[in-house]
C-alpha cells in the first residue's frame, strides 16, 4: 500500500475530543439538530476550521461552509463534507467522519503547503438525521432547491419549537444565501450503516448510487370501546389491521426484489390503554430498493393490503406517500476518480449502492457527486454501539484526500 | 308500570350541572382521578351530600362516604354508590349515574320523610378508572384489603406525581380509616358499557357477576438499525412479533370460549422512527371471560405464541401477568332483591354478567353485593360519545331505590 499522508494521531485526537460533546454513557452521542449539544459541536468545528486558516461562512439554514482558496480563485471549488447532527442517542461516527475527515485533509494540505488550483470547501449540513425536525437532509435539501426555505423554517419539533427559532437561538442563522453555488464536484466520506463491507472484509466502498425509497404514512380509525364488555364481533379495532400490514411488509420484501427492504418503524395508538380497544392508529412504512420499479411494485402491493385490512375490520383508513425519492446514480467521473485513487493506494474495495439516504443524494442534483464508505462493524447504525475501526477511517480519509486533490487539479509547490 | 317515586327533573338538573365540570367539546368529561376537575366534581358532590343532610366523611384513600342515619343506628348500613373519576376525555355517564342516582335516592327518602331502620351510606370510590394511576379500582381495592395503603400511595402518574401527594394537593386525604366496615349489602347502579341491553331493547340488566380477566404486559427486544442498508435477513425487528401476537389474540378468542374477549390495547415502540428498525416494543394483552378456565387457556396459548414469535425473529422477550382477577358471582340475595323490584315495577330486564370490572367486584369480597345496569347506546363506552337515555337512568335509579329500601328494612312514617 502506498504511503499514508494524513496525520492519523492528530485526526484521532480531534475525533475523540469531538465525541465528548453530547457523549452518552454507552459510547454514543446525543446531538440532535439545533440542540445545545449540536451548538457546542458546531462551535468546536468552526473554531477548528478557522484555526486551519479557512474562511467560514454560515448560510440561512445553518449549513457551515469553510473555504481554502485555490490558485485559481475563480474556478469552481471542490466541495467535501457531511453532517455533525446525530440521532437521539446515536453513534459518534455517523456524519462526523466525513466532516472531520475533510478538516484533516485540509490540515494535510496545509502541512505540506500544497496548493490546489481549485478552491476546496468543507461543508457540514444542517439536520441530516431528521429525528428532531422532519424531513431529514433538510439543510442540503433547501440548499439544492428540493425544499423551500420557509417550509424548512416552519418545521417543528415535538415540543412545537420552529426550526428557524431554534437556529437563531443557537446563533447559526447565517447571512449566506442557501441556494446552489457552482461547484466542480462533491465528495462525501461516510460510514456504510449496513453490514456489506464488514461481512465482505473490505475496508472501502465506492458508492455507485443511492437506493430509491418510498415513505408512507397511514391511519386506521375504528371505535374505542371498553375491552371487557364489547363482544369480538362488534369491534372496530384500529390496531388489528396494522398487524396485517406489518406481516404484509415482510411478505412483500420476500417476493418483490432481492434488494428490497421494508420496515414499519413507527406505530402510535390512541388511546393506548390496556383496557380500551384502539380507536386510531398511525403507522409508517419505509420501502427501499436500488430499482425504482421494485419500490413502485411494493407500494402498490401494500396499498392493496392496507385497503383489504381495513375492509376486513370494517374501519376507515388513509394511506399517503409522504416522500418518494428515486434511486440516484452518482457521477461516473467521481466514481472513477475514487476507484483510481483506491487502486493507486493498493486497497481493495467494493462498488455498491447505499441503502441509506445521504446529503450526497441532493448534491448529486446540482453537481457531480461521489461517496466513499468505510465499514460499520456488524452493520450497526443509528445506535450508540455503532463502530468503525480507526484504520478504516484513516484509509477512507486518504482516499478522500486523493480524490479531492485529483479533482482540484493539484500543483505541488 | 308502577308509579315513579324519584324527581326526574331535579335529578336531571343535577346531572347536567355535574356534566359541566371538566366538560369536553364533544359532550364528554375529562376528570381523571385527583385532577383539578376531579377535585371540583368532589367538592360539588360533597356540597350536595351535605345539603341533603348527610354526614360526610373522607377516608385515607379519598373515598367519600355520606351517611343517612337509620332508626337503628347500630344496624349494618346499606352502602350504595359508584365513582366520579373519568377516563381522559371519557363519557359523562360512567360512574356518575350510580353516585348521583344514590344522592337522588336519598333526596327522595328525605322528601317523603321516609325513615329506614338501617342507615344508608352513599359512597364515591377514588380512582376507579385507573387511567392516571394504575391499577384501576384502587380506592375500593384498598378499602377491601386487596391492595396496601402504602402501595396505593406510591402509585405514580406519567409525570411522576405520587397518588398520596396528589390526594393531599386536592384536599381529599381524609382521616377515616380505609378498611372494611360492616355493611348489610352494597348496590351499584352503572351504565352497561357493552351493547347487550341496547341490542336486546331492554332497559335494565340485573348483574349476576363480573368476568374474570388477565392483564399481561410483554416486551420484545431486538436491534435498532437503519431501515435502508440493513438486509431483511439481518434484522431483529421487535415489532414483527407483536403483529403475530395481535393476530394470535384474535385467533384465540375465536377458539377458546364463546364469551372470551381479547385485546391488544397498548403498544409502545422505541425509537418509533420511520427509518429505524424497532429495537424495543412494549405491549399489553387483556383477556376476559365469565369462565376462569377459559381465561387460563387463553393465557397459556398466548404465552406459547409470544415465545414462538420471539424465536422466529430471534429477539428477546418477556411476558408477565400483571393482574389476574377471578370471575366473581354476586350475592343471590342482592340479585333476587333487584329482580323482585323490577318485577314489582313491571319492567323487563335481562340477567347478565358484566364484562367490565367495577368497584362492586371488590365490595363483593366483604359484603353481599349487587349491580344494576342501564343500557349504553350502541355499547359505546370510555368515549365522549357514550350515551344512555335519561328514562333508562331514571328507571335504574327507581330500582336502586326500591332494592335499597327493601334491604334497609323500610318503615314508612
Amino acid at each position: 500500500m502506498a504511503d499514508l499522508m494524513i496525520d492519523s494521531q492528530r485526526f484521532r485526537n480531534r475525533f475523540d475530543r469531538f465525541s465528548e460533546i453530547g457523549a452518552t454513557e454507552d459510547g454514543g452521542v446525543n446531538r440532535p439538530a439545533l440542540s445545545n449539544a449540536n451548538k457546542q459541536a458546531r462551535d468546536k468545528l468552526v473554531k477548528w476550521l478557522q484555526e486551519a486558516g479557512l474562511d467560514v461562512t454560515i448560510d440561512k439554514m445553518g449549513n457551515i461552509f469553510a473555504r481554502r482558496e485555490g490558485t485559481k480563485p475563480e474556478a469552481d471549488p471542490v466541495l467535501i463534507g457531511s453532517h455533525i447532527d446525530s440521532q437521539y442517542n446515536g453513534g459518534r461516527f455517523d456524519g462526523v467522519v466525513g466532516v472531520l475527515g475533510a478538516l484533516e485533509l485540509i490540515e494535510t494540505l496545509n502541512d505540506r503547503d500544497t496548493k490546489t488550483q481549485r478552491p476546496i470547501e468543507v461543508v457540514a449540513w444542517s439536520n441530516e438525521e431528521g429525528v428532531r425536525f422532519q424531513p431529514d437532509m433538510l439543510g442540503s435539501g433547501v440548499y439544492t432547491g428540493v425544499f423551500d426555505l420557509e417550509y424548512a423554517y416552519n418545521r417543528k419539533d415535538d415540543e412545537g419549537n420552529r426550526f428557524e427559532d431554534e437556529l437563531k437561538r443557537i446563533g447559526y442563522k447565517g447571512d449566506r444565501p442557501c441556494a446552489p453555488d457552482d461547484y466542480h464536484c462533491y465528495f462525501e466520506l461516510h460510514v456504510e450503516q449496513g453490514p456489506y463491507l464488514d461481512e465482505a472484509g473490505l475496508p472501502i466502498g465506492v458508492v455507485e448510487g443511492v437506493f430509491g425509497f418510498s415513505w408512507l404514512e397511514g391511519t386506521f380509525e375504528g371505535q374505542a370501546n371498553h375491552a371487557g364488555p364489547t363482544p369480538m364481533d362488534m369491534r372496530y379495532d384500529a390496531l388489528v389491521p396494522v398487524a396485517d400490514v406489518i406481516t404484509a411488509v415482510r411478505r412483500i420484501t420476500s417476493t418483490e426484489g432481492t434488494d428490497l427492504v421494508g420496515t414499519v418503524g413507527s406505530v402510535d395508538i390512541w388511546p393506548n390503554a390496556i383496557n380500551v380497544i384502539p380507536e386510531q392508529v398511525e403507522f409508517t412504512i419505509d420501502f427501499r430498493s436500488y430499482d425504482n420499479d421494485v419500490v413502485d411494485a411494493a407500494v402498490k402491493q401494500i396499498r392493496d393490503e392496507v385497503a383489504w385490512a381495513a375492509k376486513r375490520e370494517d374501519v376507515e383508513y388513509t394511506l399517503e406517500e409522504v416522500m418518494r425519492v428515486e434511486a440516484n446514480t452518482f457521477s461516473e467521473r467521481c466514481i472513477d476518480t475514487v476507484k483510481a485513487a483506491a487502486e493507486r493506494l493498493g486497497c481493495e474495495y467494493a462498488t455498491l449502492p447505499s441503502g441509506a439516504g445521504h446529503d450526497a443524494n441532493y448534491l448529486n442534483q446540482i453537481t457531480e457527486t461521489g461517496m466513499i464508505f468505510v465499514p460499520s462493524v456488524d452493520g450497526i447504525s443509528h445506535r450508540e454501539s455503532e463502530y468503525t475501526e480507526w484504520e478504516d477511517i484513516v484509509l477512507g480519509t486518504e482516499l478522500l484526500l486523493r480524490a479531492t486533490m485529483e479533482q482540484a487539479d493539484v500543483n505541488s509547490t
